[in-house]
This record gives structure tokens, C-alpha cells and sequence, in this order.
């Protein structure tokens, strides 16, 4: 079961067919892929019936790909590549705040909000309250105002707006904010809860079939932009929670994982809130 | 551009998600998988606008996948993977005849059809004609009859029947045969011509950013199915054809490249045919 010179010949063919491409990334690209894609079919050597399934299964998470729903950043994301991706692209100046995945329930216009707005407007189920208070900085810990923060979240139900059946332009736990003079942006939301990702597609399956559990730790999800800072896409991760070892996304870094809490703030008269979500992000000057 | 440590951890936290996969074989192709991809990533660094235009090539792909048209096997086919595959599966015996690609355009229950029988009824340009005469022999040259032995080709346009709007269970230039006593199987076809694979779509595109062209070498299907026997899935490719060295699905072995012709046939009775598709066919002995 094994022909290494005639398989030698087709990598060989294959990456000369790219010779010519016009564009170099396009070529480097287009190369490594083949090479890539060849050592993983030499080592595992499928047969013609576990190719078909490959061929099947990705046709599956093609189709899945219908509205709001995204299988394929979905199955980037359960294989580790969108958080490897995240990662290599992240500038190493000292202090800046970490990323991790954009996750397939980024709306690239959401509505815009005023400070302190209620993202629960409309929410059935309310959820725990939860204060939200952040300051945009650069790392010497100068405010950063006027930058764009998008912030979002799950519902109580596990549930993000996207993957409800809401009137077109309607969104919940979802809002764009811009950062005070102060470098500072709050609103009031519900404290966040595990849930797992869509498991009823060819994604799901996958989890399933090797033991894999569907679940994402708690977590809110910020997106920064800034000029003359990188655009910073993270999300804040509470405590304790049950998921933080074993996310099924590999979206989890320790720094990014605070308390969502503060003593203080039921006394200071900024409301009823149980918990608050008060934080640091320090933008990574652009290069 | 680089954070080294930490992708590292994420391939490991990735590898070790699959580390309880009840299936041995699901578990080696998820890990060699991950491993691969992400070797693969970490070499070519893409942007996340990079990683974001790969998502969208790849729903793009699956989106495409509609009916007849398949077009993640035309993916694995112009990157060497199906033709790897094909290659990695075949038997050792010597003699036996090499195998090749199967193609998106294979049907999986074609008609039945009587030796002798015309494929070019209802095809309005016929193109030239051909007498096909194959025989189904073991690699001793002993006769294997009752063999099943699908045959299809492309119509003079370039197009097989299942690119077309046929009425439902009406083909063309493609049947079932069964070989007889003396593992003989005929028919009365065309010549095949070179044609492109569909470049209306997402690897139509990628072919052409590299420039690469999307032409196949003339050819005839064959697939072969006998008891006791390796399935044989294989082509044959006239002599001359310009495109035999740079087949876009890289399907092409010398041993399938035949002359189409016999200076005796035309003599022989076998009717007006002025090109002849004459080949023994040597099965490897199933393992």
C-alpha cells in the first residue's frame, strides 16, 4: 500500500504546476499547501472509502455555511488553527493585552451605543446583572479615546443573537461603543455563561465521534480598533469557571481570565449589578 | 510575527483533545491532521485577512458542491490529493494495470448495456467514431469474465451528460457492461477529446490566480469491479494528446497512454469505425 516513488512524482508535478503563478504569496502559499497536504496523505494513507467521507464531511460543512452560520471558522476553530492564526499575529509589545478568536458570531456592523447603555433591552431571560467597565489604553498606560469597541455576548440560553431567528437589524448583547476621553467605555449586561458551540452540524459530529465535549468557558468578546494601534480582538473569561482547562476552541489564556467582581460597586451608586466586569486593555501600537 | 511557545501549546492542548477518541484510526487522522495544519499555518503565517479569504475559498467550495457538481474532489483532484490517494491504494502485483483518478464525474448506477451496444445514441455532434474492444484478464492473461465495467467518457463539446440538464436516468456516452467468457467487453463510442474541468467556480479561480491551466489530456473512463479482484479505476489517454504532460488533475501514466488505432480493423468487418480503443486490462488479485 505504499508507492513512494510514484507518489514522490505527483508532489513533484504538482508543486511545478504552481511555478508560474504571478502572485509569490500565491505561490508560497499554493506550495506549502500541496507539500502539507501531501505528508499528511502519505502518513495517514487513507483509503478510497476515508477519502470519500473527507470528501463528504467537507462538503457538509459547505453546505452548514447558510446565513450567520459558519461551520468552516467553526472547524478552524475546533482544530486550533483560528487561535493559532490569532496568536502569530499578535505584536509582542510588552504589556498588551492578548488575544484570542473572533469566533464565527462577529457581526461586523453592529448598532451603535451610547455609554452606559442596557444591552439587555429586550431579553427574556435576564440573566445575572453585570456591570461593564473598561478602559482602552496603550501599554504606558495612556487612554485611548475615540477607538471603536465592539462588545458581545451569549444569552442566558447559550444562545448569541445571529443564531436566533430576530427581525433583520435587530441584535441583542451586541453593541458598538466608542471610548470616552478618558479612554473609558461602559454599559450594563448579564454575567456570562458556558455554552457549547453548534453541535447539530458535520462540526458537532466531529466532537462527537472523538470524545470531544462542545462547551466554551464564559466569556465576553471584545473587538478594539484604533488608529495608530493594532486592531485588538480578545475576550474576558470569568474565574472559576468549569470549562478554562478544556475549551473547545483553545480560546483560553491565563491572562485573560479576571474576576468578575467588585466589592466596591454596590456601594458607589452605580447600581444594582451583582457583578462587574473592570478591566485594562492595553492596544499594541501598530507597526 | 511569531509567538512560537504559545502556538506551540496550542497544538498540544489541540493534540490532546483527541486524546480520548474511541476510534484508534479516528484518533491517528485527527492528530496527523491538526499536526499537519498546523505545521502548515505556522510556515506560512497568513494574515487574518488571509486565514479570512481561505474561509470564504472553502464555503465557496462547499456552496458549489450542488447536484452532479462536486467540487471538493475537483479540489483534492488539481492538488494532487485524489491522484496521491488513487496511487497509495494500488496493488503490487506486477502486470497489473495502474490505476488513476476516478473524477467527479462518475455515477455510481449507470445503465446497463449489451456488448456491442452504441453510447453515442441521442449525441448530436458525434465526433469520431471509435470501436472500443477492451478484454478483463488476471495478471496471468487468464480471462476474467463477468466482470462489471463501467465506461464513460466526455461528448465532443467537452462536457459529460452529468454537466448537462438530461431528463432524470438519461446519460450519455457512459454504461455498464459485463464482460463475457472471454473477459471481453465492446462498444461503439467517439473519440475523446481534451476538455477543461469546470472553471466557473472556486477552483476555476484558484487555477487561473496561479496560472494554471484547467485542461485534461483526452481519455476514457474505466472501472472495473471482479470477485477476487482489486477494483481497477482507471483512463486510457491516446497517444499524441497535447496535454499528457501537464494533466491539471495530474492523472496521467505512461502505461495508460495507448495508441487509438488499428490498421486491421476497418478490413476486419467491425464496421466503419476509423479509430479502435484496444487494451488488456490486468487486475491485481484482491489482498
Amino acid at each position: 500500500m505504499m508507492a513512494s516513488e510514484a507518489s514522490q512524482r505527483i508532489t513533484e508535478a504538482c508543486l511545478a504546476s504552481f511555478a508560474d503563478a504571478p502572485d509569490a504569496r500565491g505561490k508560497e502559499i499554493a506550495q506549502a499547501l500541496v507539500r502539507h497536504l501531501h505528508a499528511f496523505t502519505l502518513e495517514i494513507e487513507p483509503t478510497r472509502e476515508e477519502w470519500g467521507k473527507a470528501i463528504e464531511f467537507l462538503t457538509r460543512v459547505g453546505h452548514t455555511c447558510v446565513g450567520a452560520r459558519q461551520e468552516f471558522i467553526l472547524l478552524s476553530d475546533v482544530l486550533g488553527v483560528s487561535m493559532l492564526v490569532e496568536t502569530m499575529n499578535e505584536g509582542d509589545d510588552e504589556g498588551a493585552t492578548e488575544s484570542t478568536v473572533l469566533g464565527p458570531f462577529y457581526v461586523d456592523e453592529p448598532p451603535h451605543a451610547a455609554q452606559g447603555a442596557d444591552l439587555t433591552a429586550g431579553l427574556i431571560a435576564r440573566g445575572e446583572s453585570m456591570l461593564v467597565d473598561v478602559t482602552v489604553e496603550d501599554t504606558s498606560g495612556n487612554p485611548v479615546s475615540g477607538a471603536t469597541v465592539d462588545i458581545w455576548q451569549c444569552a442566558p440560553d447559550g444562545l448569541y443573537d445571529v443564531q436566533r431567528d430576530l427581525p433583520q437589524g435587530e441584535y441583542e448583547l451586541r453593541a458598538r461603543f466608542t471610548s470616552d476621553s478618558e479612554g473609558k467605555v461602559t454599559c450594563r449586561s448579564i454575567m456570562p455563561i458556558p455554552y457549547q458551540v453548534p453541535s447539530d452540524g458535520p462540526v458537532g459530529d466531529l466532537l462527537a465521534a472523538t470524545s470531544r465535549h462542545p462547551w466554551r468557558p464564559a466569556h465576553v468578546h471584545f473587538r478594539i480598533v484604533a488608529e495608530g494601534y493594532e486592531t485588538l480582538t480578545t475576550h474576558l473569561f470569568p474565574n472559576g469557571d468549569p470549562y478554562l482547562e478544556s475549551d473547545v476552541v483553545f480560546g483560553v489564556k491565563p491572562s485573560l481570565v479576571i474576576d468578575f467582581d467588585d466589592a466596591g460597586v454596590a456601594g458607589s451608586g452605580e447600581g444594582a449589578e451583582s457583578r462587574v466586569l473592570r478591566h485594562r486593555f492595553a492596544l499594541q501600537s501598530a507597526s
